[in-house]
C-alpha cells in the first residue's frame, strides 16, 4: 500500500467453499487471495463461512467445522498477508474462546487479527448452527481509515451499518453469502445490492461485499459481490454463480470531507436523534405488533 | 373501501404545483384526487407541498404561501374525501399554530384531518424556508390499518421508517418531490426508489411514495412515484416528467401476519437493539467524525 495515502485497492473475491471441509475451503481462500495480490489489492474481501461453508443442519455439524482464532484459516490467512503485503477480510465458522460457535468476520494484517466481528443478526436456519453475536459492532483504525464488518443478512438491518457509522467507520466490509431473493424483477439488481446501497448512501461509507457461490444442500448462493461508493452507486460489481474478483480503487480517509460535510447530501449529519422512536420508547417489535401506537 | 377487509386500492398522483400560487395549486390536486377517484381509489396520495410548490428562497416567501389545517387546501381535500368516499394524503406548506412554517404531510379522511406530520429532515436549502419538525413520527389507527407518513428526504434516514414500524406502522405515505440524484447509472432505479424499497424491506410495510414533476427556480423533479410492497418490491411505478397516476391494491392488515411472522424474512422481527450503537452511546455524529472508535 502507498505510504502517502490512504488510498487503497479493495477487492472482493467470491469463492465457492466445501461444506464441512476446512482444508479444501481454506485452499480456495489462499488461491483468491492470491489473485487479488496479483491484481494490486491491498485489502481482499472474502465470503462469509469462506473456512468451512455455511449449511449446517445444527451445532454439532457447526461446531466439528469451528476454528479458533489460531486455527488453519486464519494461519493461511496472515501467512498470505505477509507474503503480499495486505490486509484479508473473511467469515470464518469460529469456536469462541466461550466454546460457543459464532459466524464471524475477522480483519486480518500482516501482523495478525486486528479485529473480530460476530454476526449479530442470525438468519433463518442459522439459528440451528450460531448463536449470535455477543461483541456488537466493532470499528477499528487502520492505515486506510476506520473500519467495520457486517456479515450477509446485518445488511438488512439499518441498526448494523448505523452502529458502524456513528462510531466514525469509513469503510464496511462485508462477507456474505447471498441467496436468491424471492419476487426480485427482472429490472431490478438483487435485494443484497438495494439494502446494500441504501446502507452506504444513508451512512455515507464505503462498502465492499464478497459474497460466495455454489450450492449447499439445495441452498443457490449467487455471488454478485459489490463495491459501493458512499453516495450509494456501484463502483465495481461481479458476475453471478461463477467465481469471480472484482476490485475498486478507494480513499476512506481523503474522502471524509467531501462525503461528510456537503451540505446538500449528508444523511448521516442531518439526523435528528430526538425524534426518533426507539426500541425502549416503543416496546420491541412484538409490542408494536400487539398494537401499541402513537 | 369494501367494509369486510382492509383491502385498499391506494393510489399516487404526480401533480406539478406551481410555486407560490396555491389556487392553482390546490386545483391540481383536485384534479388529481378526481382522476384518482375515477381509478377506483380509496387512499391518493399527493406529493410534498402540493399545496404551494416547494422552492422557496426564504422563510418569507414560504410563509406568504402557507396555510393552517383549516385552509383552502384541506378544506378542498376534505370535500373531495366527502364526495368520492376516500382518504387524502399530501404534502403542505403549513403556518403552525406556533406560527412558524413546516414542510407536512397531511392525511384527510371524509371526517377531516386523522393525522398531520412535519418533516424531520430537511434537506438542503429546506433550511431557509421551513423549520424541522417537532412532533416525531406519528402513527394512526385507520380502517386500512395503522398509517404513518414521511416526506422525501426523510427516505435517506433509515430511523424515520424505523420509527414508524416501531409503533406498528402497516402502511407508509410518503409525498415527495424527489430531484435527480448524481451520477446514477443507467442501468439502476434512482436513489429515491433504492431507499425506499430499502425501507420497505427492512421494516416489512408498503409505501406509498407520491413524487411531483416540473422545475423551479431550476431544480428539477423527476417524479417517479412508487408503490413498493414489503419484501421491498415495486407494485406499481410512474413515469419521469409528466404528470401521471400510479395505484396498487393491496391489504395492510390483512398481510401483517404473512409480513412479520415469517421466519425466513422478518428483519423487523430480527432486530437485536443490545448490540446497537445509539447516539446517545456514540455520540453524534460530530464527536464520531472528531474521532471516536469502538
Amino acid at each position: 500500500m502507498a505510504t502517502t495515502t490512504s488510498a487503497i485497492r479493495v477487492a472482493c473475491a467470491q469463492t465457492d467453499p466445501v461444506l464441512g471441509d476446512i482444508a479444501a475451503s481454506t485452499a480456495a481462500t489462499v488461491d483468491a487471495i492470491r489473485s487479488a495480490a496479483d491484481a494490486g489489492a491491498d485489502v481482499v474481501v472474502l465470503p462469509e463461512c469462506a473456512s468451512s461453508g455455511w449449511a449446517f443442519a445444527d451445532m454439532d455439524e457447526s461446531r466439528a467445522a469451528a476454528q479458533r482464532l489460531d486455527g488453519e484459516t486464519l494461519r493461511a490467512w496472515q501467512s498470505e498477508a505477509q507474503a503480499h503485503g495486505l490486509w484479508v477480510c473473511g467469515g470464518i465458522t469460529e469456536l469462541g474462546d466461550d466454546d460457543r460457535i459464532y459466524n464471524s468476520a475477522v480483519l486480518v494484517s500482516p501482523d495478525g487479527v486486528e479485529s473480530v466481528y460476530r454476526k449479530v443478526h442470525l438468519w433463518n436456519t442459522e439459528n440451528d448452527a450460531f448463536v449470535p453475536g455477543d461483541q456488537g459492532f466493532p470499528v477499528v483504525e487502520t492505515p486506510f481509515g476506520r473500519v467495520g464488518m457486517l456479515i450477509c443478512y446485518d445488511a438488512w438491518i439499518p441498526e448494523s451499518f448505523r452502529s458502524l457509522a456513528l462510531q466514525g467507520a469509513d469503510l464496511v466490509l462485508a462477507p456474505s453469502d447471498w441467496v436468491p431473493n424471492p419476487h426480485q424483477p427482472d429490472y431490478l439488481p438483487p435485494a443484497a445490492h438495494i439494502v446494500t446501497m441504501a446502507g452506504a448512501q444513508a451512512n455515507q461509507v464505503f462498502v465492499a461485499s464478497a459474497s460466495r457461490v455454489g450450492v449447499e444442500r439445495g441452498q443457490r448462493f449467487i455471488g454478485a459481490s459489490i463495491i459501493v461508493d458512499p453516495f450509494g452507486w456501484p463502483l465495481s460489481r461481479a458476475g453471478t454463480d461463477a467465481e469471480d474478483l472484482i476490485w475498486a480503487d478507494i480513499d476512506p480517509v481523503g474522502s471524509r470531507d467531501a462525503r461528510r460535510n456537503d451540505p446538500f447530501n449528508r444523511p448521516l449529519g442531518d439526523r435528528r436523534p430526538e425524534a426518533y422512536v426507539s426500541a425502549a420508547a416503543a416496546g420491541h417489535f412484538d409490542a408494536a405488533q400487539a398494537g401499541a401506537t402513537a
